[in-house]
């Protein structure tokens, strides 16, 4: 592992949704769900006026010293009554920009995300990743997380 | 299999809350996470007040012909940019009473559920069941979900 890049990880603004997208679009398994145009297709800005408006989504991007969106993550809070009426999180979209891999920056952003589901009442954060995403694993559980479910797909 | 029970599906109401909170506690993962007492501890109370204000969040009911609640499930909305700016539907907190099951019950509301997602625009409805569910995973494999992912927890 190369040395840790700092990053500040603030709240996604409508301008980065176009990095946002191309991060989520550079992976095997994104690749042939987006589209990458100039301009960027509407629904990406309509998709994001109302992940905005969401009190309960929290689209956020990691930018390093320079500047640089590097990162992003997504971390929704569901109200629930299992738990004794606890929320819980889930984490999505977890991206870091392939020239910037294994430098603490999804680690990072994770740590983030589990703080600030705990500040918001959960007691659970949960996440699926894609069974083939073997180093995928082995990064959450190496930041606590556990393989306890399975996760199941249903598209359309 | 026995004949299929006829179920209605409608909005959770506050006076379902005890009801619902019952079949939470009648499993064996979920007795260590509930509290059953009269009258209902104040926490769900809040928790239902909290769910049933957020517009992307539907708890619902199975009601069968005599009105009895006999079943209950938590479906989320989640809007998104991945996948040209989709919406993922997450389902929870699936349970049916235990002396209703085998007939029918669960598969109307997860139907339900997948058809209510679609047709709020999602492409992708997810849900995480716990590993050592195996009757769970076939019964969701039998409704056209796939085992595609690990679903991975962190709890406080």
């Amino acid at each position: 592992m190369q040395a840790t890049t700092p990053i500040a990880i603030r709240r996604a603004r409508r301008d980065d949704v176009g990095k946002i997208v191309a991060m989520l679009a550079d992976d095997p398994l994104g690749r042939g769900r987006e589209r990458i145009e100039e301009p960027l297709p509407e629904c990406y800005c309509q998709a994001f006026a109302k992940l905005d408006a969401d009190p309960n989504i929290k689209l956020v991007v990691a930018q390093d010293e320079r500047g640089d969106v590097v990162g992003c993550l997504q971390l929704c809070i569901m109200p629930g009554l299992s738990s004794l009426g606890a929320s819980r999180g889930l984490i999505e979209d977890v991206r870091v920009a392939v020239n910037r891999r294994s430098r603490g920056i999804g680690e990072q952003m994770v740590r983030w995300a589990v703080e600030e589901a705990h500040a918001r009442g959960c007691k659970l954060v949960e996440l699926l990743t894609h069974h083939t995403r073997l180093d995928a694993q082995r990064f959450y559980e190496r930041l606590g997380f556990s393989r306890s479910h399975v996760g199941m797909t249903i598209t359309f």
